[in-house]
Order: C-alpha cells, then structure tokens, then sequence
C-alpha cells in the first residue's frame, strides 16, 4: 500500500487518507477484528498531522469499516452485512421432521469423526486448550486423597451446598438476587430446561419460543406431547415484546422459553427495556418464563442483564451451566426457579436423582479460589478474536450479499446466503469433504431458513478450520453461482 | 445351656439334642446368619454319637432354624417368618397423594441430617468402605494426568466405547447377549428407566407395574401423564405371569416397568421359568418390557438370570448402573435398549445429551483391571452378613408375628408388622429420636401397605444403626401392644 498521499488530489487530505485505508480494509490488508493502528502511527506513516488522521479515522467509522473501543483504540469492523429481519409468528406442531432427526444424527456423528471439521456445532468435542483442564485437574485430584469419601456417597438434591452459595454469588454479579436453596444443580443446561419445562406444562400445552432457536428444543417439547408457537424474533433484538403481549392476552400460550442474552443460533441479545417488559408481563399475566442463560457469562464488554434481574414474583426460572465455560466433560449446569423450586427439586429427585459431589466440589472450589474471572475474560477474548476472523472468511469467501449477525459475545452467529440455495444440500455437499455443517433448517420446527447456517467459534482457529469455512463458502458460490467478496 | 442331655428323658436322643439346641437359637445363643457348630463338635460336647447329631440337625433344618450351604456346614437360618403373599391387581391413578410426596422429601431431608440413623433408605450417603474409592481415585487421578483433554471436550451420546464394550461384556456373564452400539450410557438407572418409558409411552398409555414398587416411580410416571395398574406380585416370586398374561391378552397396558430380580422394595426374584414365559408374552403381545436389573450384579449365590436374556425380538429394555455396586457419586448407569435403542439415545441427546467422559472412562479402566469381581464377592458377602444380622435384630426386638422377605441378594428387604399399626405413625415418631424410616405406604400408589417397612442393609452395621433398628421394633411393640421376640 503506498503510504504517500497524491498532493494534485483536490480532495481533503483526510478523505484521501480514509480512501486509502477503506481499499487496505476492503483488501484486506487488515483482517477484520484486527487493532487499526494508532492516531500517532498512521500520522507519522503518511506525513500528516494527527487531526487529519482523527478526522479520516471519524470517516471511517461513520462507513462502518472501523469502530472506536473506550481506551483501546480502533478496530476493523466485521466486513459481512448486518442481518436484520423479523418473523412473523405462527403456531406449529412441535414434532419434528423425522428428517430434521436424522440431519441431526448425521451431524452428531460426523461431529464424533475425527477425520471431520465442523465448523458449526457448539460442542467442544475436540482436544481444546480453551478450558482450566490442568486446575480443574488439580482441585479434582487434591478432593480424591483429602475426601475419598465424595466417590463412595451421594449427595440428594438440591446438590452441593459449596457449589450452590458460589453459583448464588456469581448471579449476584449478572444482577440476580438469588439464594442457595433457590438453586438446583443440573446435568447441564438441557437438563435444567427439561425440568423447568416439566414443572410447568403438561402434555397438550402450547409454549411459546423463539424461531429460530436451539435445535433439540422442538423434538424434546414434541416428546413432551406440547405444541409451540413460534413467536417473532428479530436477528439483533430477538423476541419481539409486542408479538409477547398479544399472545399472552390473547391467553395463547402457557409458557415461554426464550434466550433473552446472546441467543443460540441468532446470537441477538433482547435490549434492556424489553427484558424488564418482558419480566412485567410474565409475571403480571403469570406465565411461567424459562430463561435460557446458557451464555450469561460470554458476553464481550458489559455485562448483559438477564430477565431474572427484572422478576418480582418469581415468574422466570433462570437455566444456565459451567458446560461452556469451565468443564464441558462435568455437564454440571443449575436452575434457579423461583416460585417453582420446590417441584424442580422433586422432578430431578425423580428423574435423575443427584450430580456427582466429586464434579461438583471441583468446581465451587475453582470458583472460589481458582481465577474464574481471569479465565472468563481470557475466553471471552479468544471467543471474540474467533468470531472477528470466521466474519472475516466468509466476508472474502462466501457469496455476495451474505449477511450476518454480529452477536456481544458468546460463540455462535447466524448467516444467511443469498440467491436460490438449499444449505441442507450445501451440508451433504461438503460431508463428502469431511467439513460438517448445521444447516438453518434445524433451528425452526415450520422449516425455514433453508438459506441459512449456524457458525460456531468455539474450536481453536487452526488451518484446518478456517479452510473448511472459506471451502464452505467457495462451494456455496458455485451453488449459487454468485461470485464472492463483498460488494 | 447344659451340655449334658437327660438320661430319664424317653424321647429320642436326636429329639432332645434337637430341642436344647432350638432353644439356644431361639434365646440368641447364636446369632442369625452365625455359622452353627460342626457335627462333630456337637458330638464331643454333648457326647453322642455322629449319626444323633446329624438326625438332630434334619430336624432342626426341617423346622426352619439352620440350613446347610454346600461345602460350608450349617448355618442359622433368619429366625423371621417368611413373608408371602399375593396382591390383587387394580388399576389406580399414577399421581401421588401429596403426603406421599411430602414423605418422601422428609425422609430425603433426614437422610442429608448427619444427625440421623437411617436404616431404611437405599442411599450410601454416609462416609463408607464398602466401594473402591481409592482404586477409583489412582485411575481417576491417572487419567487426569495422561488425558487433560477429557475434562475440556465431550462426548456425546451413546457415550464412552470402551465403557459400552466393558458393559456388553459383563451382560454376557448375565446371559444377556447385547452389543456395545446397543448400549446407551445413562445417568444412573433412574434415568435409564425415564428415557426407556419415554421412549416407548406417550401421556395417557397405561403401564403395568410391580407393587410395592421403587417408590420415586409412581410420581415419575404420574408426571409423564401415565396411569398405572398395580400387577399382583408374590411376596417371594414376584410378578403374577398369570396376571401379566392376562393384561396383555386384553391390551389393558401399553408397557410393563418391573425388577425381576432382587426386587426393589421386597427383595424377591422371579423363578426361571415365569422369566422365560414373560420374556415370550412381551414377545407376543409386543409390549415393550422395561426390566429394572440394578441389583443384578448383587446376587449372594448363583447367577439370576435377566428376562431380557429370553428376549428373541429386542422387546425388552434392561436398565441397570454401577451406583449400588462400585462408584455411588458417579450416577453411571446404562441401558441396552433393545429394537429401541436408537430412540433412546435421540431422547439421551434431548434431555441431557451426554455423561462424563472422565467418570465413564474411569469406571471403563476399573471394570477393565481394577479386580471388579473380587469387589463385588467382597461387597456382596457383607450385605449378606448384613442382612442376616438385621433380621437377627428383627426377630428379637419387632412385635411377635413380624414377617419379613429372605431376599437372594441385594441389600433390602421387606418387613410386615402385626396388629394395627400404621408404619407413617411409627415413622414420625421416630424422626423425633433422629430415626429414619422408610414406611411401606410409599411404595404403592394405592396407599396400602400401611403396616409395612423397607429396610435397607447398605450402611456400615455399626452400634448406631443396630441401636435404630432394636429401637424401632421396641417403639412398634408399644403402638401395638405385642411383646417383642419369636413366637
């Protein structure tokens, strides 16, 4: 890139400049997610002063190529169109496709293959070293020779008090006053869903969701007997509050689930005032809401509030799991069910009786002194830094005008392709090549979203990866027969 | 006791020597389960021939107070009545009284006070020896060390191959012929028997069940909108298959959940040949049979074979787990499903997708060289010995006319009280002494068995547990003004 400006330009200095950078960005010179370089630094490289280069970087940043961080600087924006679009809502049967189960199968299997890449599911199935495995560890073996006696007992419900008062402490911090005995250790975050969802509804019900959303979600209420009602659900603010209202005036729907913070697949996060509706109406028409916050600790910058925060009557039962962020091998996840506790406690009784007291004290002895918080923002980091680069493959590889979403956190985003495109054929396309794909299909029982994929940055960005996303996107070319890159 | 017999007496010498050695027994000279003096130390202490000893030892036998085991002498034989009888079936709605649910936690929340004796619950929650935590922790330990990438990555279901591979090979030792890909891996058999239900009930279907029965059971079922019909079961040879044949033939029941062997709450096994003949019915009638064998490893003599060992079309679902015999933290358990296998593990994927890879691999590598028989031989004798010394304690301190089960393995039985008594009554009077009961209206969704107990024999036979056990008898004697001791 030349670094001298053309001084018979007649346009200002700084709009050269920021031409000059755009063509570096749209070339790629800098890769999306990537720090721009400083004021004093790109003064200095092209000889002009500081407040041409602050007004070039303003340019910049009113195009979309470049965003200001509070005191860290400027970064390269993801490249990919924002996706903004609102469905319209409508009541399906919750039973699945028996080809949406097999896609599922297929998937599941190629994703225990270890000749396969995926690049779409949300398990960590691989060596990874995003996890503390080497404390956890540590703290695990140090619980075998102090307590031999974790391995020989059991622990009832509600599960290990330890664990509980740090889980109660941590959702202090996310804005929920909770209690210990409020809180029921889980196997992970389905499991405390499908207790909720037991404690609340009986065969027959209709629950309200969101569409798209996570996808065993409609064959587990299908074997619940429940039928769903797609709710509207905006790409960057997820459920739609007013489509909430109707339905439950409407006295439509005897429960929601809804995944109000960095949302599976869309990766949306509700904004402030619709969560704190949303806690209002729940609890003023008293309908139990099931708050998916698998997530809740993955956010970027700040903290995103759960509607929890906002439940004055207990109305919202809170689900969330260490699966994604600590120890994906311990699935210890927890509920806090407010005013349904108590069933919660009987139904794990019941169906599964404990969680392993070993796992258990593990973990609330790494909350309590082994660096949590230090881990969760190296995370979130890696996981960003992750979601920057796979933005930034498919803006160069995948056809022209797809669209993403630019989630807060977590790992998980949505696309959608452009043109006549079927990505559950793209899926079978490409398991010939070994790469494995979750097709947009999954996510909605109605079958929607045959143009779009969930992407997935949880796995370390390694060659392999980022061949198999841009490998992807230059078969979805070919399919579409749109060429790449942005417009 | 004199050792000296009277000369003047006219009766036999066997006779006599029969009589002064029943009434040793029967005055707790030697205790129920001891072994009894060999033939010829009876001979020399009493100074009679061989042959007098041994027809005093017939006779004894014939009256029930010792047995002879093979290669091993006389035993004391339980000096409790046995207890046999046959319930009548009727159909009876699934849901739980509340009091029965409230029961239920009380007792749940006693056996977590450490301020209480529990000599009713099956759970091992106490500090105990009788599981091989430190073998379990060097390879747990060991395998933190060699494979880190267990505790940061998951597998998903069926789970653990080389867990799965060890199960289908110990099943082959049951006579059950089973194949790794068969095996889903479960959390505990609780969860083994929700994901076989439902996999094969929807709301509304009728299930054939045992009673007493697994008391968690009828509230698991009544919460998946399923209704019950109590299936007469002996006290000593469990289910009616006359009855079982005749449900099925009027397609009263859409599935059968029974414990063939080592019955959960009575103790009892059904004979070979009703295993084989219900294996054939469910065969017929292709009603699915959800065997519950989590005792099966617990036999104290000879094999009892499974029903799901003469099942020729895959019709019946065996649900066990390694909870009782060897790791009771871990809740590993498994199911070998049958021609149902791949439902239940889209259903294990649904509602809690996977289990521990570090637990199952540790549990995999036990089973493999850790010595799992010889720990079960051990394990196996002492709730023998256990059982013995408790209905020892029984016959001398319950009311006169206690009957009890004689169970061939496991480590509970079943005890029924005479006169009027109401065993909840007993219950509640005993938790004011920090004494924890199970009462025998628990077991059944029809509230019957108000005069019965569970006692369970898995806790270290201590001078507490003896103290509860002869404490809960003299309190039985008071409610119901009968002496204690034999008839």
């Amino acid at each position: 890139m030349p670094t001298t400006l053309d001084l018979q330009d007649n346009r200002p200095l700084y709009y050269q400049l920021s031409e000059k950078l755009a063509h570096a960005i749209q070339t790629h010179v800098f890769k999306a997610g990537a720090r721009f370089p400083s004021v004093r630094r790109t003064a200095k490289t092209y000889s002009v002063s500081i407040n041409t280069v602050i007004a070039a970087y303003r340019h910049l940043e009113d195009q979309g190529f470049i965003e200001a961080r509070p005191q860290s600087g400027f970064y390269i924006r993801n490249q990919l169109p924002k996706l903004e679009h609102t469905l319209t809502s409508h009541s399906v049967s919750a039973a699945p496709k028996p080809n949406v189960l097999r896609l599922i199968d297929t998937t599941f299997a190629a994703q225990q293959n270890p000749e396969f890449t995926n690049i779409s599911l949300a398990c960590p199935t691989q060596d990874s070293d995003f996890y503390p495995r080497e404390k956890l560890g540590k703290i695990m073996t140090q619980l075998l020779r102090q307590q031999p006696q974790l391995v020989g007992s059991y622990a009832l419900p509600p599960g290990s008090l330890n664990l509980r008062q740090q889980i109660a402490r941590r959702m202090l911090d996310l804005g929920i006053v909770t209690d210990a005995n409020e809180v029921t250790i889980t196997h992970g975050c389905v499991d405390a869903l499908h207790l909720a969802l037991r404690a609340v509804t009986k065969a027959g019900d209709c629950v309200g969701l969101e569409s798209p959303t996570y996808f065993y979600l409609m064959p587990l209420l299908a074997s619940m007997g429940l039928t769903v009602l797609e709710i509207p659900t905006h790409a960057e603010t997820g459920l739609s509050i007013e489509a909430v209202e109707m339905l439950l005036e409407q006295k439509r729907i005897q429960a929601i689930i809804c995944m109000p913070n960095l949302h599976n697949p869309l990766g949306c996060s509700m904004p402030l005032a619709a969560k704190k509706r949303l806690a209002q109406l729940v609890n003023q028409y008293e309908i139990p809401l099931i708050e998916d916050g698998l997530y809740c600790e993955l956010q970027f910058d700040q903290v995103l509030p759960a509607v929890k925060t906002f439940d004055k009557h207990g109305w919202v039962m809170f689900c969330s799991s260490f699966t994604k962020t600590l120890a994906p091998d311990f699935r210890i996840g927890w509920i806090s069910a407010g005013r349904f506790s108590q069933s919660v406690q009987q139904l794990k009784n019941m169906l599964s009786v404990a969680e392993s007291q070993l796992l258990c004290e593990t973990i609330a002895q790494f909350l309590a002194v082994g660096g949590y918080d230090h881990h969760l923002r190296k995370l979130r980091k890696r996981y960003s830094e992750n979601m920057n680069q796979a933005q930034a493959i498919i803006a160069q590889h995948f056809p022209k005008g797809t669209c993403a979403t630019k989630p807060q956190g977590g790992f998980v985003f949505w696309v959608e392709l452009p043109g006549k495109i079927d990505t559950v054929e793209l899926h079978q396309q490409l398991l010939k090549e070994h790469i494995c794909l979750t097709p947009g299909m999954l996510y909605s029982p109605s079958g929607r979203f045959s143009n779009a994929l969930r992407i997935s940055c949880c796995y370390p960005f390694n060659e392999q990866y980022k061949y198999a996303l841009a490998r992807t996107g230059s078969k979805a070319c070919e399919m579409t027969g749109i060429s790449a890159g942005l417009n």
